[in-house]
């Protein structure tokens, strides 16, 4: 889906995508600055841990954001379609100031949320001044075309990638995480090829892209984040590819961005500072 | 990418997916009605072959909206991504009252339009009250997430499909083509198990769906419209499911309409006449 419209005179909220990993306990930067957003200690952050299976992650994260000192912290427990229409859960968000979505496996995410009226809330909060962020599966799940799958290394291929429709949170980007870490420069080049309107974002883990409400983003983390711009790509030749086949892809250009350095979705520029 | 939002007071265009091999020589009804819809006399109609390496096929389509009586036919000859920032061709979609894509393969449409001016203009011109048809891989491009492949039969599977962003006149449906000639019930019903938020409609050769502005759609043609609803959906495995593993998909909604049916795209009700 579309990200929604903003209906009053307010700006978007941040979009947070976090490639996985990122430090809880020493340091933990991604997360601080995600509460400082949020409205330090006015906070009002819920958590969303349906990516995951375990029982646990919902409550660690409230407990990092309390130990932060935020007014209120809570989590919705959404399990299956239904619990995605209920109005005990929906309500919960109405006062947040910040969401944020755990990892796991973004199609449960993309299963249990798709086409119900959590996701539809979700992109209205966000359009509407509401923050979110998402680690792991949870920054997966945010754009409108959502990297599911695929195969490992640094050569695209026909069959590189598997992607589904996200959230839809934002269609300027197409993100991948733990992208270092599990060497996945090949699918996200792959799923560029298919249709270059997109920007690629490569988050390592440990790592953030803060997207302000003018779609300027800015990385914070110990890890990098890879910018892939197809936007002057001349030639992709996915279209002609034989099943599995290498596929070429020409004059795409690439930064690798490192913490405190900016991006311009809009414009595409980089920002080093 | 999303639909280009009406920045005027008039009506979107309308949508014509077409499932490929429809009849040009006797009783022609679908691109008859196109015709009509574009202003019959009065029509200034546009086609785009990009999809199809065959030379002849642009001046087959405008050799027969030209026997029907149009004003002015022609095409753009676009064969790469610098072709669709050229003024030049820009220029000729300024009066178009309709745009007819051509089949061939879907994915040299995405490569070579995707994120480019040309792209950009089509979403603008349909928003803004200009018709587009596309029929076979230019009615695949339609919609805002593309069927580019996948497997052939009646059962869902882990890897039974291939989505790739879409040309985004729509993101209200999922399409597509051949539909029982090829046998891909199992392709769209994967697409649909990724994330149910679109309605599905496998369109047979011959047949075509017209959707008004108000996302009322009519079935034309020899053939049948298979609409996958999954707004009700209680559960898909694909997020549990192994490699090439058979999917569950627990409570779709399923309609076959033919010629002369109506469905509303946004209530998601059928109506049979």
């Amino acid at each position: 889906m579309c990200p929604a419209r903003n209906t009053g005179n307010g700006k978007r909220g941040y979009i947070i995508p976090i490639g996985g990993a990122e430090e809880k306990d020493d340091k933990p930067v991604i997360l601080q600055k995600f509460f400082d957003l949020c409205g330090g200690p006015s906070a009002n952050i819920i958590v969303i841990p349906t990516a995951s299976k375990l029982g646990r992650i919902g409550s660690q994260y409230m407990e990092i954001f309390d130990e932060f000192g935020a007014a209120h912290v809570d989590y919705i427990k959404v399990e299956n379609r239904d619990d995605c229409g209920r109005a005990t859960i929906l309500n919960k968000l109405d006062k947040a100031t910040g969401i944020f979505i755990t990892g796991g496996n973004q199609l449960r995410l993309s299963t249990i949320l798709g086409g119900t009226p959590l996701a539809k809330k979700l992109r209205y909060l966000n359009a509407h001044g509401i923050h979110i962020a998402g680690t792991s599966a949870g920054a997966a799940i945010i754009p409108e075309h959502m990297i599911a799958g695929g195969s490992t290394g640094p050569t695209p291929s026909e069959s590189g990638v598997v992607l589904s429709p996200g959230l839809g949170l934002t269609n300027a980007i197409m993100i991948d995480q733990h992208f270092r870490e599990r060497d996945r420069l090949d699918r996200l080049l792959t799923a560029l090829a298919y249709n270059p309107f997109a920007c690629g974002m490569g988050i390592d883990e440990d790592t953030a892209v803060f997207i302000d409400p003018d779609d300027m983003l800015e990385v914070v983390g110990s890890g990098a984040v890879t910018v892939v711009d197809p936007g002057d790509l001349k030639y992709s030749s996915i279209g002609e590819a034989r099943h599995g086949e290498t596929i070429s892809l020409i004059n795409a250009r690439l930064h690798i961005l490192t913490s405190g350095s900016k991006y311009n979705i809009a414009t595409r520029e980089p920002f080093i500072e």
